[in-house]
């Protein structure tokens, strides 16, 4: 923890900043691996200085901030003290001229309210805080990850004839939870041509002969988020249907080869490996065969939260460096038909990447 | 739809402006019925001229578009074409001056990002479109309570020696998924001295003899929300906890009838019926009986929504109003001894409150 504010300290003083705001719930987390507050309601704010770290919070976290991060000076917000007047005070008692912000989390209204604190309101970008993971992160994840291919192969035994999408999706979520963790998002289930809807939501459609069957779901360990895809065949594939998972599988393939170096011939070897370039060989891959372009990024950053930085997408400008870690997920979609998905997690190492969930990807018929 | 939209357009137009712009996700479920997009990432916007209304989004979710609202047209986000681009091209189509957007829900790097569209942005706060419900909406909250109660006493059952916090969360999440629902927020059980921390993170704490057990949880039915508290003993409540008991469903009733009107003659006749007043009934018999204030709010409303307006707190400007759905869930805290809240829902009908939750509020011994 300690490491993780001096980075944090050290990003500031770079950007001559006196103090931070931190506000968004995964960089709490991340700060003070305290992880109960809302993620949908204004809770908390850390106020960090070079020498001081406050958390300004409400009574009902008191107890829980005295007891896990006594090193963090508690501020109590209540009716009496809004979180402006503290922060106020906080400014004043350091003489704060230049403070930052996040300015991809704090709305429109918020930044209205502390700009009348201060004039010389900084928005900065905490982003990229997470973006290279601790080897205990890693293993946070990779545990998830484990988690995550016990899942399927336990949902593969429930795959049966008249099950519902949403039958499947309770019992992804039921397994997850009897083993200790939680899901990291809602599980997509997708039968036939709900498939083709790359964020379907699972309906009380139940399985007939002949249907493909995606599943794309994740697990959160202490925090730490997995996400994986795969899509099985309840029934013999049609020729088509193989074929679009082959492609699906080559293009993934292809993506984390790409990542190791090893697909120099067909790519010039780059000494900067961009996020952007990543996505394109899967995307290429499959756009060569004749399918539509992929209707998402090929990948994303996983870790506190399920999509984070780095970027694996068209636009992405991102580096991909040693210790980040990110899904691959190339998939075709054909409106009415079906779709195909197959998703893996990675991490980057010294002598590239690693891959964190293992279930098997060869074409499986129920 | 027709008429949520008409009031929208009635809004923006009483302010003056041109067009508006829906960003948060419970406004897009309220104005659309599409429910999928993730509430953590920008996945969609509403473009609401008077004449025309535009739903962006990128492929992922076309398909779904289409066939549920076919009335909005469709503009894909993708690679190519960014939200900022299309939203750009929308405001010079339609001659757009005044353009609103959402202040709570728009973080200042996207505002930073629309103002470069147009220099007459305003702020404009949607969040009290949605206080007042329509009969259906009561009705999809009430159905979500009723679960709730069904829940609760389901959970009475499960309520034995050795079992864990976690356990029981776990088997209220079950049993409202096997019912076809949601959790409308992830469900607090705290025993004994946890239950003093309004907002524990469930534990793997195993309950023995003599423990409070409170227990906080809600439904999500059809996208509204419940919420609901119950506190219970494990074992015969000492005099102490009695008293808190005692006190706190006091507080409750006080509050309640207060709301009704027949409290007058504690509480003067008020034909404006104020949130911070029906906090204050509440919060002050707590304290008058010797206890701390209560470390949250007396109330707030709920729907799309878990917290939403009105809020039922000490510096609430908001006026209660027929139609209105809403929290009463007073508490008393003694840390390192334990706590008790009760709460239940309330619509605010023409003849008074009406409870929508039904669990039963005597002292419950297991």
């Amino acid at each position: 923890m300690q490491d993780r504010l001096q980075q944090l300290i050290n990003i500031f003083q770079k950007e001559k900043l006196d103090a931070l705001i931190v506000s968004s719930i995964p960089n709490i987390i991340y700060l003070t691996f305290l992880s109960g507050f809302s993620k949908d309601e204004r809770e908390a704010f850390l106020f960090i200085t070079k020498n001081e770290k406050y958390i300004l919070t409400d009574g009902r976290y008191s107890e829980a901030v005295k007891s896990k991060v006594p090193d963090f000076k508690l501020i109590e917000i209540s009716s009496k003290i809004s979180f402006e007047e503290a922060l106020k005070t906080l400014v004043r008692k350091h003489n704060i001229k230049r403070l930052g912000f996040d300015g991809d989390n704090i709305s429109f209204l918020e930044h209205k309210k502390l700009s009348r604190l201060l004039n010389d309101l900084n928005h900065f970008t905490l982003g990229r805080l997470r973006t290279i993971k601790s080897a205990t992160e890693i293993i946070a994840i990779e545990k998830a990850c484990n988690l995550g291919d016990k899942t399927f192969k336990f949902i593969l035994g429930k795959i049966k004839k008249g099950v519902s999408e949403k039958e499947l999706t309770f019992e992804i979520e039921f397994f997850i939870k009897k083993h200790g963790s939680d899901i990291s998002f809602p599980p997509i289930v997708a039968f036939g041509k709900n498939s083709s809807v790359p964020h379907h939501v699972p309906t009380n459609n139940k399985l007939t002969n002949n249907q493909i069957v995606l599943l794309d779901f994740g697990v959160k360990y202490k925090n730490y988020c997995s996400d994986m895809t795969r899509t099985v065949f309840f029934g013999k594939p049609t020729i088509e249907q193989k074929r679009m998972y082959e492609t699906v599988l080559l293009a993934q393939q292809k993506a984390i080869e790409f990542l190791s170096g090893k697909s120099d011939k067909e790519y010039p070897m780059q000494r900067i490996l961009l996020g952007k370039n990543v996505d394109k060989v899967a995307r290429d891959y499959i756009i060569s065969k004749g399918y539509s372009s992929i209707p998402h990024s090929v990948g994303h950053g996983i870790g506190l939260e399920v999509h984070e930085a780095p970027h694996i997408s068209p636009n992405s400008k991102d580096i991909l460096k040693e210790g980040m870690v990110f899904s691959i997920e190339p998939g075709i979609y054909i409106p009415g038909f079906g779709g195909v998905r197959i998703e893996d997690l990675v991490v980057l190492e010294k002598n590239g990447p690693r891959l964190l969930t293992h279930s098997p990807k060869r074409i499986i018929e129920i």
